[in-house]
């Protein structure tokens, strides 16, 4: 797939990545080095808490987010996260559920202090494989733009 | 360190995590999973970007936090996430850096629908070895209150 530069993407548009699974292993690995609670750690212990049964960080599923919305937008020369808002986690992932992410451009701007790239915001909500939203946030990201052959004047 | 329930804290608490560093080997490892941008994967390819080096992913630096908080707050049987809000990364984590955590409790209020719980409102601040800011959010958990010896009438 060709590189995408801010040029390439206009308001409205929408992406949708690739399923990714999420395996009860690497839910309890991210956990143990990042986020170290009974209910993302041990499926007995985590039965005894509201969740009734082991769920994956909500940290891991913003980073597994940003690997899908990485390679699904593949800017080129990277996406570069300047910040994010509204981060909410509805439904809980479990082992073995398959996400994906949905991507939708809110609105573009070129960078004032940086006019080679561009500023887009948009939307990332994570599903699982029956629909339920398991993460949503907004976010701004600084993406290169295309060179043209002649400067401007 | 004994647990904390949500009746061990109030509002305009501190707390401050132990510091812990982020090595080259691990950036890189995180990146590989959940970030792989040239600005986090490859000195080489760093210095040609506007980083002009190595840097580490947000969402590590999110997960890094996370860990330190949980480790520093140290809630009985957990804090659950609810949402997070104005994340930002105001200056790049770069190999090497050791990150410290500064949690203070803004807000306190007990769960309407689960009122063995309440919910706080945090801000998390993480900052480097030369006290520059790299992270800074607005967080909601939700965290277990003491049980009462009797219950009200």
């Amino acid at each position: 797939m060709k590189a995408r530069y801010f040029d390439d993407l206009k308001v409205g548009d929408r992406f949708k990545s690739e399923p990714l699974r999420v395996t009860e292993k690497k839910l309890i690995g991210f956990a143990r080095k990042f986020d170290p609670q009974m209910f993302h750690l041990s499926h007995k212990e985590a039965q005894r808490t509201i969740f009734k049964g082991l769920t994956a960080s909500g940290w891991h599923t913003a980073a597994l987010t940003m690997r899908l919305f990485v390679q699904t937008l593949n800017c080129a020369n990277g996406a570069i996260g300047l910040g994010v808002d509204k981060l909410r986690w509805p439904n809980a992932v479990r082992p073995g559920d398959v996400l994906t992410v949905e991507t939708k451009i809110l609105a573009m701007r070129v960078s004032r202090s940086r006019p080679r790239y561009g500023i887009i915001r948009l939307r990332n909500v994570t599903t699982n494989q029956r629909g339920e939203v398991v993460q949503r946030m907004l976010a701004s990201a600084m993406v290169q733009r295309r060179k043209t052959k002649r400067a401007k004047k």
